[in-house]
């Protein structure tokens, strides 16, 4: 590979982590997409191949064309790059598919450049490739993907994230189910106000995720890990939710939840054998369902995107 | 003074820390009421004497009192207890007057009997006190004066009570301007929901300031100190509360709120000196206006309540 050649890996990311709606997330490791970047002498932007999806490649319908072109608009750079794009986490299961494209997509012309741009950057440039893929540039999942690690978008305007504290033993488990839920869907069926009372139960069990987080208590994170909010609303879409987390507790989670807006579910576990327990016992309840499914175990991925050898 | 004698300092307390609206409180040391408690054969609580405040010395209209008997109805102990309060913490402050006497009542007896609780079952019983005073069993000024230092009341049913990492350099000032404002009263004006997009940036900034606290990373905590919810509707109940604010932050403090329900005012800084600076310039507007207010300047006490020598 020349020096103008770069091989990425673009981890799915689990975003809207119970208490933590549109603020908290966490990259993967067990699951992620394939990108190569080349420089082009060429202005612009081209994605030459993608496999493993079927997605639009003109560069304006692309997430990770998008993104590259916000990048490029902000730089002093005279030529252009080519994209492949490899896909293996699925469009629409809510562990941030098109924030993985958009982000790799930054992240690799950023390296390729000698890192003209800092993380924050890099954020706000991927966040256009989240606009075209749901109406709203948000940063939960590509944030997580460019700063890896868990990460809090503590504001986004000003954009302010906030690399948090990964204790080691943390593991996720995540079930994708084979539907499809659209992410603007998802955000519609939303309530616009929400009741006082559950506010403060939301912002105190996020302060407790947090704080157990940095404290590396476990126990803490699993009494933490409660969303009286987002999920009682959202849990409607996914069929068998309540049965899976119920599994997923049975079998010594700490916690479980919607990933993103779903229709994947995820679990975090202390230690990897009980997350190899919990994905068993969640991937369970849908093979009785007779319910397709792609089940993953992961460590947190406190790198995020990184340069493949 | 004997083994059945103990004298205490029962320190103020801040809540409702801006965007931790009734999670999130801290303990102070500048500011605090004194106690001596003593062991008798008689059952029961008889309040022996309060000076510096005028209050009901009967039993069961005192806070200390409600809160001494809940203890003593959950224990097996025979006999009773004389308490003495001396009151620096005006009632109504907003700084945790009541907390600190129900508070202080119930750790001195639970010392003098051999720590028969946990810090848990205290803040339940002091939490009574705090019903009679303000009408909700709130742990917001309890919790921190039993624990110290900064705690998260992550829920209160059940109770589950959070100590934050206090950073070494963070001090508090706190100007009390001399007008009532009740909590019952402060807590009708407040809406009983909020916008969805409101509550997402206070948990945001609630996320920032546990993360702030942990990794002592002051700017954080400057820039997480925003409460878009509650800080709008009752400063209005405060007068000068946004010169008080601009001065505060001009002379360098990291951010500024109303403290518990009012009418006292913090402000959080990096250093003893900026502290003094930013007390001093917060005093002077109320200077100006001709209102008549006590300023403190203090450390951030990470013992809560403590034996006297």
């Amino acid at each position: 590979m020349n020096k103008g050649e770069i091989r990425l890996f673009c981890p799915a990311t689990i975003a809207n982590i119970s208490c933590g709606f549109d603020v908290l997330g966490c990259s993967l490791s067990g699951v992620g997409d394939e990108m190569v970047l080349r420089k082009t002498e060429k202005p612009g932007i081209v994605i030459t191949k993608i496999t493993g999806q079927d997605l639009p490649r003109e560069t304006k319908n692309n997430v990770a064309g998008v993104a590259g072109l916000a990048l490029l608009e902000a730089s002093t750079y005279s030529g252009g790059f080519e994209i492949e794009i490899h896909k293996n986490i699925k469009a629409g299961s809510g562990i941030g598919s098109s924030a993985a494209s958009a982000a790799g997509a930054v992240w690799g012309m950023n390296t390729l450049l000698g890192h003209p741009f800092n993380e924050h950057q890099l954020v706000s440039f991927a966040m256009q490739g989240e606009k075209l893929a749901s109406g709203v540039a948000h940063a939960d999942n590509v944030a997580p993907a460019i700063f890896g690690g868990f990460t809090l978008v503590r504001s986004t305007d000003p954009l302010d994230i906030i690399r948090i504290h990964t204790p080691p033993d943390l593991y996720a488990s995540v079930i994708h189910p084979q539907i499809e839920i659209k992410t603007a869907d998802s955000r519609k069926i939303l309530k616009t106000s929400i009741s006082l009372a559950d506010g403060i139960k939301q912002w105190g069990n996020l302060g407790g995720l947090v704080a157990g987080l940095y404290s590396e208590d476990y126990d803490l994170i699993g009494r933490s890990l409660v969303d009286h909010i987002i999920e009682p609303i959202r849990a409607i879409l996914i069929p068998g939710f309540e049965d899976v987390k119920m599994a997923a507790m049975a079998a010594g989670a700490l916690g479980c939840g919607i990933s993103g807006s779903g229709p994947s579910i995820f679990a975090f576990s202390k230690g990897l054998q009980t997350a190899k327990e919990v994905t068993t016992a969640m991937s369970g309840v849908y093979k009785k369902m007779m319910l397709a499914h792609d089940p993953y175990v992961s460590e947190i991925n406190k790198k995020g995107i990184e340069k493949m050898s």
